[in-house]
């Protein structure tokens, strides 16, 4: 990995960042310029005037997004501030590019105030088709997402939960089938309660999976656990049911990850490198799924998980095969709804998409539960799938 | 004209906007994501955590600037608000790129409190390498660029300033040599007291005239007089001298235009169309400089303008000879300031910006006091000349 860090630095240096701005239209003649801009661009500021929704159809918002992030949660690293978040804003603008056509430009926030930031993104939003929430910190990523979604009329999502549990759903519905597991019937445990923790959770939830724990760094949560607050709260009402009925009922699971993960046919971390051990992935129940998502150090080593009896192993790295990546999911989400004009994202949305990315995958495998990361043809599909959603509503 | 409107209509239409995204860096392989993007870029973001001038050096901010409207004062029309503002912005970004190869995003404001649009802009700054702020009405305008420059550490700029100003001054420099004035002794009028007029005025002082009177829709401004705050309190210290030392001396200006006019050398319109007579042409100087700015209507048409004896006449179209057009100065600004490092834009600068542009016609007529529009060489000469301000500071 030493290799990609030098490597990455001089790939910045060399180019300065990673994007630009390139222009569709001539600029050579006095006609060009009495065209494309003065007088000829008042029209279109006149039309825009009379009727605001033909910003879609004349201007860039038609095709663009913005990237919006205050620096607090990047990539694993932490809370860096916004100049420094730039780097992994311009990446995500670069593939929205590459992989979708989406023209998409990196917003980083000098505030990591909720209110300031929820504010300022209202603000900056008419020449945007939507916003894409990136490296935000759980807990205000979620009142965040929630207030943008409510207050603008242009699709707002927060790409660490949505699209990450976009992909580990897909990856998960191979993964099942493989294993000829219903999915009503098998145990999940969920370690890891930040943003993505929360949206894989919710999205597992809606597919229609029954049995779901969440565990976080003080063990599994249950209703009635102290120091629950804001979405752990709520997680506490849909998940670990049994608790909610009777907390001496023995299928409440109280207790660190190494007991309640007991029988759980899948486990799915997003939390920290190196925490699940071997001797855990031998108590699961037979043939067990390991969603091992922490990165760069995954809570569990594939070849660890392998040899202690695991199924499908799957990782948020490039260096081994079922990588859960999120762009697999963004690029043709923006892309659909910025196609089908829809104003915002939902939650049966984010299931099909998943299901269409599982599909996408002709013959799973163990070793292929997800699509390659590099196949651009994904974001078609998920596209696809967007737009039938919109066009049914 | 008529036809340019429809025209830009179909343009905006056909494009969806004027500007998109590109890509600078390779993203085809698993190595290329991987140097890229994660885990690559993680070193990137580091070394930006630990010294944040190295955003210059490693990110979009090196070449990127915003360009950030209010939506009201769009060209000549108006308030036309956020939406309506897009396309004059695109187009600005679009002249950015094709002359000085400068990245420029558009930012439109959902607001038009000056102190929101201050909070906003500072918020959003991280990303970008310079601010241009543009089509926001006066007197707003004034305290908006003064607090943002006193504010950010990166050149801020309200165009519909000092652009016009620095290319009518160009103009003017040059066809005050053909006419053999001296700068000490010319008197000069400007007609409008807007964003332009205020700048212009600044401008000509510093650059060394003397006799400048400033003209409202009220008539002349000068010490005294009422219904002056703001900016004009501020011109009326600084022009029309003769009020400030006797308001009884003959030399002090009272009155409506017809009558300041008189025996005037230039007068600089940055005002409403047709609002200057042939009569007054008449009655100004022998050979009378006429820079009618208005847009699209001139104060005067340049046709009335040489009957009525004007030696030079200037206009904003580009359908007559000597248009003052700010694209002349603001893509070779701001290719100056982001090679340079500059954190600020200067008076000082301006001028020797104006001077550069006015040596860059080569041998200057009556009929070409400045470069043409389409001379993609002038950014270039502009460019030299901030730099070697910001050298020799």
């Amino acid at each position: 990995m030493k290799d990609y860090y030098s490597q990455s630095i001089e790939l910045h240096k060399k180019h300065g960042g990673k994007i630009a701005t390139a222009t569709k239209v001539p600029l050579e003649t006095r006609d060009d310029l009495s065209i494309a801009y003065s007088p000829g661009v008042a029209a279109v500021c006149k039309e825009i005037a009379q009727d605001s929704q033909k910003a879609k159809e004349l201007t860039i918002k038609k095709n663009t997004i913005a990237i919006v992030s205050d620096g607090s949660a990047i990539l694993g690293i932490g809370n860096l501030g916004a100049k420094a978040a730039i780097p992994v804003m311009e990446g995500k603008a670069a593939l929205l590019k590459a992989f979708a056509d989406v023209d998409a430009f990196p917003i980083c926030l000098d505030t990591q105030d909720p209110e300031e930031i929820i504010e300022t993104v209202k603000r900056i939003a008419p020449v945007f088709g939507g916003i894409n929430l990136e490296d935000i910190a759980a807990p205000q990523c979620f009142e965040i997402e929630e207030r943008l979604k409510k207050e603008l009329d242009i699709p707002v999502m927060h790409d660490d939960q949505h699209g990450t549990a976009i992909v580990t759903l897909a990856g998960l519905i191979n993964a099942l089938k493989l294993r000829n597991s219903q999915k009503e019937d098998v145990k999940i445990v969920v370690n890891g309660a930040g943003s993505a923790g929360v949206a894989i959770t919710k999205m597992l939830l809606t597919f229609g999976l029954k049995n779901v724990l969440v565990s976080d760094s003080k063990g599994a949560i249950y209703e009635g656990r102290k120091t629950l607050s804001g979405e752990k709260e709520k997680l506490a009402t849909m998940t670990n049911l049994a608790c909610r009925i009777d907390i001496d009922d023995p299928r409440c699971a109280i207790g660190g990850l190494e007991k309640i993960i007991q029988g759980a046919d899948v486990f799915i971390g997003v939390s920290k490198g190196g925490l699940l051990t071997k001797e855990m992935v031998q108590s699961m129940a037979k043939d067990p799924i390991i969603f091992a998502l922490a990165n760069p150090e995954p809570e569990i080593m594939p070849d660890d998980a392998k040899e202690a009896g695991a199924f499908v192993v799957a990782t948020g790295r490039s260096d081994f095969p079922n990588q859960i990546n999120n762009v697999l999911a963004f690029p043709g989400l923006f892309r659909g709804v910025l196609d089908a004009g829809a104003k915002s994202f939902t939650e049966e949305m984010f299931v099909l998409v998943a299901e269409s990315i599982a599909s996408h995958v002709e013959k799973p495998r163990r070793d292929k539960v997800v699509p390659d990361a590099l196949d651009k043809t994904v974001a078609q599909v998920v596209a696809e799938a967007v737009k039938k959603v919109c066009k049914t509503k």
